[in-house]
């Protein structure tokens, strides 16, 4: 069971080495992380993209490009299309973006003919290291979904559950969270919460376990859990998942924790059948390099399915 | 201007002393509290209560209670009335919540006849002072109001810009927060927060700067707002203000900064004649006493209005 990030980059170098195919490769951040994954044995990278300037920018990095395979394709929406074709074939274990828009790249990831479509919502899980935090957290959705109805986040658990899985954490505990612990039935957020901590009791959720509504202090926190009494609770400051209400409460949660503790952290896509990797141009060098860790430990659980 | 919450103690050390009405005061951590307030020269305090009761947990607080005014009165609800009534008639300068539910002590802030309102909506303002953030930053909503309208954000934000004037914050910023900074005109949020901004812009809002929708990087970091090229942004990593969309996105936000991040912090109700102290039983020792503070320099702030 992964606690913390570096038992993540454990795992990866106990696997075979996997591949990164990288749509529009021509950039900056993106290349400096596959770089660094690369140095780290933490993954291989195909470039797709403009060789003229992933040649530039490899010099600028003092990159060796020998070491890579490069396919030129300076259309950049036919580079996301070759890129995710790779992975889609098994020539590459994951995807990641690159120097193109999100929309174009996300469409590439649902194509019909390359794309990873899995007949499920794709959401976005976001992997969290915090000092204090005896485990790790898994924050979702913080930047996909934007008001998940309440069949969005039962789809929303059983992709995280998988990441969960991949990460060696068997049966995760789920708290559905709200700014309160009790069912209001002018809160949508916990009348959701209570749901789905009933469907999980009736084996509608399987795989883990859910118990909410939870504020963040009982889901994260064991000694308020024990202050406040949570007798009756399945969750006691150990929750493996925290679902949110909603985009605005999750990004403002995820970008609180960037900017005020110490972490860790890296972020992918679920719901595909492979690892989609979308990191933003705000994430720092080593959210970028933990993500790819993290897509190659998502891969390799994948692919033993 | 104050940056940090000794800033405010200082503040509070240079004014006449206040004095805190508590109701039912036959509560330990409240009464630690009150103690602690009255050692530090923060503010004295009139007891309202069972005063058996109060003798009993003072003696094992090891409290001087001849230092205190008591008043005997063993309804509960009668005991707020009468506290609340002290505040009303000058006195005492603020009012806080001891052994009793909130609803309750709510309304005896609401009385017609002893209470404290200004026709205006209350709201719940928590003051954070967080390692790496180089200004004091005030929370709203995270307690009380659960859904604020349009017409309720433009009260929470008068509300709490009597509170930074009374920190010493003549101009405050103001970020609407949500998960992203352009207005989508599916997400409620960023179209209140496009707004409010152009009400401020138009004078309807005085007093304060609003700027948003603001992702909370681009609210707190001055770092991320360069990195992501704030230019014609008014609020660049430095609000003072942090408004959000709803009761779960502040209330996760203030817990998740609670127990993962280095911070002090007090909070008050405000929207009232004087300031209302309302802890939580989850709120440690040291936030109690912040809370006392916080309403210490309020109350100076009010009477010389």
């Amino acid at each position: 069971m992964s606690r913390k990030f570096d038992d993540l980059i454990s795992k990866v170098n106990s696997c075979s080495t996997k591949t990164v195919a990288v749509a529009v490769a021509q950039d900056a951040p993106v290349l400096e992380a596959v770089k660094a994954a690369k140095e780290r044995k933490i993954a291989n990278a195909i470039l797709v993209g403009d060789e003229a300037k992933i040649k530039e920018i490899a010099a600028d990095l003092d990159m060796d490009l020998s070491e890579y395979e490069i396919i030129n394709e300076t259309d950049d929406y036919e580079a996301a299309l070759k890129a995710v074709k790779l992975v889609h074939d098994g020539k590459a274990d994951m995807y990641m973006k690159g120097l193109i828009d999100t929309k174009s790249f996300l469409k590439s990831v649902l194509d019909k003919e390359a794309g990873l479509r899995n007949n499920r919502p794709l959401s976005h899980v976001c992997v969290f290291e915090i000092e204090g935090v005896d485990k790790l957290l898994f924050l979702t959705d913080v930047a996909f979904m934007t008001y998940p109805t309440l069949e969005d986040k039962v789809s929303i658990i059983e992709n995280t559950v998988e990441i969960c899985n991949a990460c060696g954490i068997d049966m995760p505990k789920v708290a559905p969270l709200a700014a309160v612990e009790v069912v209001n039935p002018k809160m949508q957020a916990t009348v959701d919460a209570a749901e789905l901590t009933k469907m999980c009791e009736e084996g509608k959720i399987p795989g883990c376990i859910v118990d909410g509504p939870l504020s963040m202090d009982l889901a994260i926190c064991p000694e308020a859990a024990a202050h406040k009494g949570a007798e009756n609770r399945k969750i006691v400051g150990d929750a493996d998942i925290l679902l949110f209400p909603d985009i605005h409460a999750g990004n403002l949660v995820y970008k609180t924790l960037v900017h005020t503790a110490k972490v860790k952290n890296g972020n992918i896509i679920t719901g595909t059948k492979a690892p989609v990797i979308l990191t933003s141009r705000s994430d720092d060098f080593e959210t970028k390099v933990n993500s790819i860790a993290l897509g190659s430990v998502v891969a390799e659980a994948l692919r033993n399915k």
